[in-house]
């Protein structure tokens, strides 16, 4: 009997030539890869990127580095300016004796919160290449460095996300952007006296037009798994989508269908340049105009065939990291059959 | 030692004022109250909602319906256009044995598979009073009840969404759309000899501006917790905000700050009239200009005091039904002091 919809499932040969291309990306531009973990959150995705020679994984929170140590995970950046407070300071010492673990930091008072929970602690620190979120300007990375190494932590060199590089013919500059970013940084630290070893950076839209040696370190995450943005930026074609949400028709009218894989299964992030809330993989032209909870309204051209009421319908999530967030497993395909069903192990690990 | 942030709380005095604030303005226009539990999906707001004497729970999935049913609610109506394929039609059929069961259609189609899986089955069937979703036209509705009782279910009624009275200025004409489509949905099943008893609808927005005896039945959601789309719109008071994220400042930059609490926990809706990603109470100036998973933006004004690092500051999602379904539970606040803690009974309850 087939499985009730809506649910999540990876086509483990896309997946796998996914993981294989990536390998070869950071290979080519002669950086480690160390992808985020967050765009799949499973125990199983992981240890194949590790097997195709990741140097190790990133994660986004104490909860996930938890969750990714436990399975046996053993070197852990967390590309995030960590605040250790008393709650986390445990948890952080905890990881720390059973991984080799470096995080993220882009203040002095944080610094001072980390070197007390874990004297010694590896920190990159973090850099603002233009995405205008957490970190510091390039010519702010000294000074942050002299801070945590005066607390007590390891600095090894700088990180950054070029997070700006999301949206049509913005990869090629924002990659420059954190090449030249990172150079800067590094330079600045090494001027100072510190440690610049590592300039991790990188995205899955930026990855493939990086430099070689502009950075030491990869960290993509989507390109595991792909999504529907990847595609509108072309950094991704169909055949690399490895997960979809399979959904039913359950209203029709017209040329206006109603998918049961709404915001709750998808996600609903929608950033200005896409051009839906999702895409069909096997209907490329047709739109999803509108989603609600359980509810994905899809628009068909005017000369092409209307899935029917009750037809099985793959939704292509425009940002696969929300959608791997909201279920608890991934069923598994091989050659099209279902073969397993992999836990999202770090689902809701937010802390 | 305090919980480690991200984390939804509810503070359980204003949630008990909005339960009774709602129970009210159902009464005020002559309608049971029957609320959606997919805003909430705890089974302790359900029992308080039943005991502020709710006619039974609205959910949108069968799933949804087996959580409220095992914990006791006996009078379910799943408001959605069910398709009830082989592997539903048993879960159907279980439910329809442990509760008062009614379910939405808005096709033959789906008629026949509901009549098939459980024989004599209560539906309404669906309405589009404007939001062109799933439903139909009000001109349809007696062709639909005519479908569904010659397959052996039994017609009770009809219902809608204004789902188009999401917007400043929008909720009256909603209203107004709404009962004008269930008044004339309802004349044309009663007038082709169906029961046309039920005449069901509303939504947070709409419900206090609906006219007395427009409705039979108010299916409101979000009124329970509040959020920020409900502020903005006017249908809610920053004190009606039960629901909120305690976050940290964990980097700051001139007047920005970034808080921990990101789309992984206030999920991404973000509708064009909307001011920002989210809200802050305490802050009611500041503004939410980005998010990402893990991260969100605040922009203070110019002479606003700007939290420091390592500030918990208190976040209002913009639409909470997003937001319940990524936490595993809500910590309740009594006074401003953690008293408990309900699991999100229903999360990621999408079949």
């Amino acid at each position: 009997m087939q499985r009730s919809t809506p649910y999540l499932a990876v086509d483990i040969d896309v997946l796998e030539r996914n993981l294989s291309a990536m390998a070869s990306t950071a290979a080519g531009c002669g950086a480690v890869l160390r992808p985020h973990a967050k765009a799949h959150k499973c125990v199983e995705i992981a240890r194949r990127q590790l097997a195709h020679g990741a140097a190790g994984l990133t994660v986004a929170t104490v909860s996930e580095a938890e969750v990714f140590a436990a399975a046996g995970c053993g070197d852990l950046f967390i590309a995030y300016p960590v605040w250790a407070s008393p709650a986390r300071a445990d948890r952080l010492r905890d990881l720390a004796g059973r991984a080799a673990l470096r995080v993220g930091v882009d203040s002095a008072e944080a610094a001072a919160l980390l070197a007390a929970a874990v004297p010694g602690l590896e920190v990159l620190v973090e850099i603002d290449c233009g995405h205008h979120r957490s970190g510091v300007l390039p010519a702010g990375a000294a000074g942050v460095a002299a801070a945590a190494t005066r607390a007590g932590l390891r600095v090894a060199g700088v990180f950054t996300f070029p997070g700006h590089g999301y949206g049509p013919g913005r990869r090629e500059p924002a990659a420059a952007d954190e090449a030249a970013a990172l150079h800067e940084a590094a330079a600045g630290l090494t001027a100072a006296g510190f440690d610049a070893t590592v300039r991790s950076g990188g995205s899955t839209p930026t990855a493939p037009v990086t430099a070689p040696g502009a950075l030491t370190e990869l960290r993509p995450g989507v390109y595991a798994l792909g999504d529907a943005q990847q595609v509108e930026l072309g950094t991704c074609a169909w055949a690399g989508v490895a997960l979809t949400a399979t959904s039913t028709v359950v209203s029709s009218s017209g040329r206006r269908v109603i998918l049961d894989a709404g915001s709750k299964v998808l996600g609903a992030d929608q950033p200005p340049w896409v051009t839906g809330a999702g895409r069909l993989p096997d209907h490329p032209d047709a739109r999803l105009t509108a989603l609600s909870e359980h509810h994905a309204t899809a628009v068909f051209a005017d000369d092409a065939a209307v899935p029917p009421l009750g037809a099985r319908v793959r939704v292509a999530p425009n940002h696969v990291c929300a959608a791997v967030n909201l279920a608890d497993e991934l069923v598994v395909l091989t050659g099209g059959r279902e073969t397993d069903r992999w836990p999202v192990a770090a689902r809701g690990a937010n802390t």
